[in-house]
């Protein structure tokens, strides 16, 4: 199965995040900064990510350590300009990603997770005072006199399941879709509950339906902005729905042919399949495939 | 397989967190209120929780809407004493929680891991404002006039995985561990990786090893503070390893038969297993059945 977003060849170096010395050492004039617009990758000429120098980068800039590669250490940059700023995904941004190796779309992806992290955590959530990047980047740390809390990186883990009956898969549309899209449905995992437990939770509030004989198929880093994308299978009790229209413009079962025709890309398929990046176009893959 | 701190009746009623009036409507006198002394919870002679009514509330207090249960909402208390608090697990709190049923120590656990997000996050990340609860403790809302950052109770995704090399299992020890305990290897899930390249990276960090074939066991919600425990299966591709002693005292591996001596709690033991409350115990259990 071929998971976008994952799959980067950096190694992220762990040791030398809270070793100082060591981490100064990387920023050398040998040192890589991953060429940044806005939150967007800047795409070189070849198709490929653009890096810079550590003179490329402003002075007031904070730096996060993605990791080493070619033994050089590489960083992204939080520019002050970023701080503060919300970036959803946007069609320029698929466009310029489209292009990307797998392993230079992880890179970014990872990237994009901690400097988005950075710029929309600029202070500490216990006390209120300013925090101050630390270990690398893998951290922010309270500057308060008392408090002196750690925050990390935040990862949402998110459940996005193939829901089935008797043959028929259930796929839904949520409002934010481009036109005929359809895809599985998913939902946050919440505190004190098991996956299995989110899993039935999301397709009973949004479809009415029970399911039982969840199982895990794939996992994927999505990073708008830093979700954890848990593919499961589960198995519905019933084929009718009550669609919770707060969530779901539409959602309804579909057959094996139906799927097929979606994912060939047919002109007259009943809708059309999520993009391949995404886990559910694997999801997808993965159950006509059984 | 039985996880500890799954299994809940509560309904989480999700509709009705943004449903004002509905939610006004359940802080009737009808309404639980779970008891708590600081973030552990008050067993009655009975050894269930001890649940209380409104008029049991503190006024200042903020109330987090856990869901309905016998047509009654369900509440718990972040009381102005809590507020900014850390309240790590400790030897009392485990003894409480041993007599608990399982549907009630999961009810004990969401609760515990929402009040302390709440008493934890008073702040704004993004502008440093004071946050509001909101969605009947689902969400914090910034009061800044400009930023207005909606926030979200936080679930950190952990990997811990059984590692196995031609029939033997690798099994370390944190320096906080009772004396003598040892677990499976465990950590966070990093931004721009998916649970499996986590499993991968935490090994090889941890004990120096590569592992292939890695696959999802179970899963399990993990109320110090706010962790979703990934259990995963993982091969080896040799015996040898390097540990990291700021992250293990010790790591070694483990024949079937001196797994099981532990699981028995023979007193001539290797180690002395984790307990069956911890996701690991049921791993190991898992482990030996197959």
């Amino acid at each position: 199965m071929h998971i976008a977003f994952a799959g980067s060849r950096l190694d992220r170096a762990d040791h030398i995040r809270s070793d100082a010395e060591a981490l100064a050492a990387l920023m050398d004039w040998r040192a890589r900064v991953l060429l940044l617009d806005g939150l967007d990758p800047v795409i070189s000429p070849e198709g490929t990510l653009s890096w810079g120098s550590l003179a490329d980068t402003q002075a007031d800039s904070e730096l996060v350590f993605l990791g080493l590669g070619d033994g050089r250490g590489h960083f992204a940059e939080v520019s002050p300009d970023l701080i503060g700023s919300v970036a959803p995904a946007n069609p320029r941004l698929w466009a310029a990603m489209a292009g990307l190796s797998a392993e230079e779309l992880a890179t970014y992806g990872a990237a994009r997770s901690l400097v988005d992290w950075h710029a929309r955590h600029r202070f500490c959530a216990r006390c209120g005072c300013p925090t101050v990047l630390a270990k690398g980047g893998w951290q922010r740390s309270c500057t308060g006199d008392v408090c002196k809390a750690e925050h990390f990186p935040r990862v949402d883990p998110v459940t996005i399941m193939l829901v089935e009956h008797q043959g028929n898969l259930l796929l839904g549309r949520q409002p934010r879709f481009p036109p005929r899209r359809l895809s599985t449905l998913a939902g946050f995992v919440e505190p004190g509950e098991s996956i299995e437990e989110a899993v039935a939770r999301e397709v009973f509030e949004e479809a009415g339906v029970r399911v039982h004989s969840v199982g895990y198929v794939a996992s994927q880093p999505w990073p708008f902005p830093s979700s954890l994308m848990i593919g499961c299978y589960a198995v519905a009790e019933s084929a009718d729905l009550t669609i919770d229209r707060t969530e779901l413009e539409e959602a309804d079962w579909f057959t094996r042919a139906e799927v097929e025709a979606a994912m060939r890309g047919d002109e007259d398929a009943r809708f059309i399949a999520p993009p391949p990046q995404a886990i559910a176009h694997q999801l997808l893959k993965w159950w006509l495939s059984r």
